[in-house]
């Protein structure tokens, strides 16, 4: 599937392409490399990641090229002829090895690594970034606000407060979190998906009065009719019209599906509908909050006993504010066979060398306990150590391991089957299941453990020593 | 230029064509609308909003109609027949008037008014506000950065860390914002500028020891050669193996153009850098930093004396981090020649009524003074009102009158003349030199005036009562 009308070859960063005619010239461009793609912290303060974006990726992957007029603007701006000879038969021509869509995933441990030669894997470098990095950060945030709802319906109403066209994988990665309706046409197309939505304020305010707004609006749509009720005030007028437009709907074989509140204290608010609706005999009617939501107003509302049977969320879902975007970053992990590492001032931003996989332990809950980064072919049996995290050494004897990187792409193509997104949703509900409550808690999640193999640490230190 | 494989009639919310099909049933889809896009809070906690998205809007509406795949879909979803043959023709007749893109706009007074029959009008809602508010959000940060940075570089490095697909439109408001230059490669084909970039840390890692990876590199690039000098140790390593490159330029009869500091403390390392460099005889040589950057940290940065030249600024100016949203909405304010309002349960939510110009008033030093929200062909002399926003009663009698909304858009096109992004920029800068001062610093910013004319106030009152 192709979203954009021009190929994804000029979808980069400048200095992919400088650096690629770079190794071009010294014919160093076929050298095979190793990248890993990984983060440094969980968003939102959170104590686990929920991994997306890996298809909408390789979709964009598959329109990676470079079309005549790509050429003509990097020949405009200096590049050299050879080299965009070079550029116009270029296709990815690695492998690729990735966790599943909506597995979980922890900061520090590979999440995706490439396999290239280097040209290869430092120009698809941005595309590879700007996707998952903006697609895990929303289904993370999906993710927590099922969490929060308890099981109430969850649906996007972001597209409006989206970031432009990220709107459009905004509403996938929300799916893969959780959420169970989106009312972004497009993207519900796109995905395989069903939107929803009934009316704005802008409807009710075209009538002279909100009773006939309504009532139209219930004649035209009797099977999923959903009044917004606080155009003019919910208690005194919302309320009273739509328990009478309920009664007509009645008396025509219909039932008012449900209300819709968008201001004001919504734990009130919703208390003392809920009471008009149940004390006029239309318990039935659902009712719909909206308003600046996100997992600690749901939590909170709930804790309050606010009668709420679905969340509309906009801005903190499809932006991931206040966070934003996720810090994933993709790094050198060797060069033409050897190991390689980057020291940085900053401790934190040590990388972990040579060409690694991720192995995840459970207990004997079948709850898991660590992630473990080891060499390739490495299967730590007694003892982790720590990583880039402050754990200390972890024993993990005895425990069921499960290796997560799997190989998803090689010779130009996938090597698994597309799942829908809601397949993939249920798949991260699964994961969740697996993971111990204290990493999901809002406040001060545990941290789940990341580790490094003996064979890795050992590695790691010689090349420290090296470069000291 | 359209920039999805799709037209963009999908590119919806739901609930938009619920109403759209509801107005059609009861025959009440041509009745005139007015429509205004309006927000509620400067972003960032500032004094001051940077209007953009005006031609991307009006780009994505050229391609707002319905393809035989849109009427499939909408089919599916259960859209009535009649409706859907309607669909078919769409296309927006209406009438838009704006700002200017690059102008300075203020909370609660309309940025752009839409007038057309009410499904038309109804159904480009979520196109408008998406792009809008999206646009105009980096614009501002954008703008805010350039006044932190004091007459430095400004270069956008943020699409591996944008939303997804909103890379491409943040590109653009950046520029349109004061920034300098961009490492997006695709935008600034598509908006006709030149990208930058030079190296990233795989570069220098990819070779066995830094000074030959820098060596290289000088030999590739020696136009425009800046070094990466943090991957080991930027003091002990990285300056020093620069230097010893810049000299070898020199004998080749060529300069390096920089050095680049992307982790540790800035204005530490930069300092010592530029000691380094300037002893070494290579003032010249100029200083770009990077990680994290916002208008805060440039301002302390500068405040610190660090000796920057340029800075490169990812995340927080291309995600608006972190608000990551402005809060811009689309009210109706007029139907079938009668004006709406809305009371809704935040008072801070009341919308004005009717057909509404913006007029901005200037002082004796040709500063902008206030805003005045007015009934169109309303010109007040002496005294504006509170809107919604605390302010007094202010007197405005002989100041310069400025009208703001013009006509940008009729009978399917734009009315003025294409701009490109970097005359933007200009007029953009010019607007924020008619600013004072006190609105643009970023603690506590003085608010801006924004008044109801005399007519308005008393439309509103007349309706407001009408509801109570």
């Amino acid at each position: 599937m192709q979203l954009l009308t021009r190929g994804t070859g000029l979808y980069t960063d400048h200095y992919e392409l400088t650096m690629a005619q770079g190794y071009f010239k010294f014919q160093r461009h076929e050298k095979p490399a190793i990248f890993d793609y990984f983060f440094r912290k969980n968003p939102f303060k959170g104590g686990f990641t929920l991994f997306a974006g890996l298809d909408s990726f390789l979709d964009m992957l598959e329109s990676f090229h470079f079309e005549n007029k790509d050429i003509n603007y990097l020949k405009n701006v200096g590049f050299a002829d050879d080299f965009l000879d070079y550029l116009k038969n270029f296709r990815f021509s690695g492998s690729i090895y990735s966790f599943s869509e909506g597995d979980l995933v922890f900061p520090k441990a590979p999440v995706v690594r490439v396999e290239a030669p280097i040209l290869e894997a430092q120009i698809i470098e941005t595309l590879l970034l700007n996707i998952l990095n903006f697609e895990t950060l929303i289904a993370t945030r999906a993710a927590r606000m099922k969490i929060a709802a308890g099981g109430r319906n969850l649906i996007d109403f972001g597209m409006r407060r989206a970031q432009g066209l990220g709107a459009i994988h905004a509403t996938r990665a929300a799916v893969i979190g959780g959420f169970t309706a989106t009312s972004n046409v497009l993207s519900a197309d796109l995905f395989g998906l069903t939107s929803t939505g009934t009316m704005a304020h802008s409807w009710v305010q075209s009538y002279e009065d909100e009773y006939q707004a309504f009532s139209e609006f219930a004649a035209a749509f009797p099977e999923n009719c959903i009044l917004l009720i606080d155009t003019y005030n919910t208690l005194n007028s919302g309320v009273p019209n739509s328990i009478k437009v309920a009664r007509e709907m009645e008396q025509r074989g219909h039932k008012l599906m449900g209300v819709r509140l968008d201001s004001g204290d919504l734990a009130y608010l919703s208390k003392k509908t809920r009471k008009q609706l149940d004390d006029a005999g239309f318990n039935y009617v659902k009712i719909i909050v909206s308003n600046q939501m996100d997992e600690h107003i749901m939590a909170s509302l709930i804790q309050q006993g606010a009668s709420i049977d679905g969340f509309g969320v906009g801005t903190r879902l499809v932006t991931g504010k206040p966070d934003a975007a996720l810090d994933g970053v993709y790094k050198l992990a060797s060069f033409d066979g050897t190991p390689r590492l980057k020291l940085s001032e900053n401790s934190d931003k040590l990388t972990l060398p040579g060409r690694k996989s991720v192995i995840r332990y459970f207990n004997k809950e079948n709850k898991a306990y660590a992630d473990v980064v080891a060499l390739e072919g490495e299967m730590p049996q007694e003892m982790i150590y720590p990583g880039q995290t402050e754990i200390k050494n972890q024993k993990i004897s005895c425990m069921k391991a499960e290796p997560k990187l799997e190989k998803v792409w090689e010779n130009g193509r996938r090597l698994f089957k597309k799942r829908n997104v809601k397949e993939i949703q249920e798949y991260g509900t699964e994961k969740l299941l697996h993971l111990p409550n204290e990493h999901k808690r809002f406040e001060n999640p545990h941290v789940y453990k990341v580790g490094i193999s003996p064979e890795l640490l050992k590695l790691r230190n010689e090349l420290i020593e090296k470069h000291m």
